[in-house]
């Protein structure tokens, strides 16, 4: 362990409590899609505290809409700024973008949190709330790097850009105003909950809705109706085999250790008004992950083939065919070379903390990092402490000593890759 | 033919195009539950100009909310009246009620109908709209009855106690109303839509809603979730057994041209708020027959231990079992004796207006009837011009031709029951 490092050893340590109040904090805002900024206030203060140079903005929807991955439903999102704050380095060095989005997802039922989803409970170790893993704990690791690196005065040529960014668990809109606003850097860590891991390639993926008819009836003399629900059910069945279809031709070794590369989700269903009726209309919403190597467009022609082979399966949709929408979020993809030097960098930092090589892998969820690579041409690696498993699920924690592990890894990664580029 | 029977059927024909314009008028106001208050107005104003005793009450909870047959999850009745009109007779004669229900379904999706659900189109002898069928047709036929009896002067011993009732639909609280109001008679007739059938029985129902439990988790990872829309189905999968298995044993001949005497529907679903996460909870509701020599109690634990049964099909509910409650609507099953006076009188009637036997059946699905019987202790028919197979479906409509035949049936009916009786 070199001088510097045992320094940063010692910062870390000192600032353990300041980084749990901080991440307290940020947990109990509950910053669900349309309600970020009091989270976003936490960080804009903390930045400031950093002596960063602020950009605090209201997403206008005419900076984005001509962007060719522009993909958002969102009316407004007046009240709820973005952030970038910027540590300029002397020059001459890489910059970095480091990149956290401040949205969560909503918290499901509240009866199966043990403790209140906005609590921010610290027990065992763990900090539990909606939200800590993904990725309020991530954001509070690359604050904790960047503090470290101004306490302890280490010079960087490379200028740091920190994002704080609204909207990416509808789709990435924060990080894309970001990028339309000219912030492009050399390379780029998201701290998404990987377990540690290391993601050069992210999993992309695409939201749909399909829309199922039935024929509505009495409920009483139901067999003169059509149940549209029966029907969403071979929808879903038929999804789930092309699911299946999918995977099977996947044989990319980084995959190796995730059960289902390619997911298709059903995330939603609704059908029918009364209970004495037969519904006539079932909408399904779902999510499909789209490989680091395919196209939107390839993933959307698959499903939708899917969908009109459903007229083989059962007579009644040759006659009442589904609909399909793509509405909402959809993320890119993204896919960097494994000998990358961002990614050699990384590993190195990572087996200097952790004493061991890092796991490699491909995520098995999409990123904004898909929009900074496609969209700026940005080489990402997607890094962070969050436990996987727990990310939009009830009891969501993260282990605090990972935050400080993850802090200690990009101290030192952002030191080399800021001053090793000149 | 007798003379009084030829001054009805001119009597009708005169008074067609009035009641076609009233039933329009009916239709055009949408009353579904709640907003009931016009259509029950222009109901309200045709009772007036037809010179009856008129009763208008605002339902209170306080009235009806002790009876055990109760059964009702508004909250308030407030603007939405119940009315009961009364044609009173000479003395001594038997009484009657003819009751009818203002409420009507909703509409469903509208780009089903070939018409505005509210229109009262009238095409090719038919008149288009929701609750033409079920059941503004019927009452109408019941006020054309009334109308010709009157304009022909013919007396009537017996009381005519017309009953035009909110919340049919949900449960019968407004017919319940009337009877703990005090309104009972020496038989009923409700012309809901049997296609001219009669129906001495009728099927009672309840409602249910089932809460099914999963286990959230991101989308993108979903083998680390369960996904309460898959178990939705298991829960559904064992209530079609359930049906098949109750519905196997019935023998009663009044069933015998009834594809599914007993049907238990599934009218809703709801599961999950986001395409990217797993659900964690399913909601189902639904509708289950109850047979008439059935009690509710008994179908109740059918229903119970089908649903406790489903730890057998799958491990997940042993840990996780589903939640039952039975809400909102519940219509007692209704169940007259072949050979009772009203039954004898009516068919008598039907043979001289429609010049063959009348189908006698058990209706697929519950009435008020079951109320005025089983809380009245009041012998019930139901008998009416509407189509069964359009209620509550798209594209509702009557025929009508069988609205006027069903007049000139029940002039000739009351003509004999409320003066035989003496």
């Amino acid at each position: 362990m070199n001088e510097v490092h045992r320094l940063i050893k010692e910062k870390i340590e000192e600032k353990k409590k300041g980084t749990v109040e901080l991440l307290q904090k940020l947990v109990q805002e509950d910053s669900v899609r349309g309600n970020e900024y009091k989270a976003q206030a936490v960080i804009i203060e903390k930045c400031r505290e950093l002596g960063m140079e602020l950009d605090i903005w209201e997403v206008k929807e005419e900076e984005v809409i001509d962007h060719p991955l522009f993909r958002c439903d969102r009316k407004s999102f007046k009240g709820n700024p973005n952030l970038v704050a910027i540590r300029k380095g002397s020059g001459e060095g890489r910059s970095l973008i480091l990149n956290g989005h401040i949205d969560v997802v909503p918290e499901g039922d509240k009866a199966d949190w043990k403790y209140d989803p906005y609590s921010g409970k610290v027990e065992g170790g763990k900090l539990y709330g909606r939200g800590s893993t993904d990725m309020k704990g991530g954001t509070s690791a690359l604050l904790l790097a960047i503090e470290v690196i101004n306490d302890l005065d280490i010079p960087l040529k490379g200028d740091i850009i920190f994002q704080s960014v609204i909207e990416e668990e509808s789709g990435g809109t924060g990080t894309l105003a970001a990028l339309a606003r000219g912030y492009k850097a050399d390379g780029a860590i998201i701290p998404e909950p990987t377990n540690m891991k290391i993601f050069p390639k992210q999993q992309g993926s695409m939201w749909f809705r399909v829309v199922v008819k039935g024929k509505a009836a009495h409920g009483g003399t139901r067999y003169e109706g059509v149940n549209a629900i029966d029907h969403a059910y071979t929808v879903i069945s038929a999804l789930k085999d092309l699911e299946v279809e999918r995977n099977k031709q996947i044989d990319d070794p980084l995959y190796k250790n995730v059960p289902i590369p390619l997911p298709i989700n059903i995330g939603k269903i609704e059908s029918g008004k009364w209970p004495s009726s037969v519904p006539d209309l079932a909408m399904i919403e779902g999510r499909v992950g789209v490989a680091p190597w395919e196209t939107m467009d390839k993933v959307e022609r698959e499903v939708e083939q899917c969908l009109t082979a459903l007229s083989k399966v059962d007579g009644w949709f040759e006659n009442h065919p589904v609909e399909i929408e793509w509405f909402g979020g959809r993320w890119q993809p993204s896919d960097l070379e494994l000998d990358h030097p961002i990614m050699d960098g990384l590993k190195t930092s990572f087996e200097r903390v952790m004493e061991h090589p890092p796991v490699i892998e491909a995520s098995p969820w999409g990123t904004d990092g898909g929009i900074l690579s496609k969209g700026g041409g940005i080489p990402v690696v997607v890094f962070g402490p969050g436990t996987t498993e727990v990310a939009h699920d009830s009891n969501e924690y993260i282990e605090l000593d990972r935050v400080f592990q993850a802090a200690e890894i990009l101290s030192l990664f952002i030191i080399d890759w800021s001053n090793d580029g000149a």
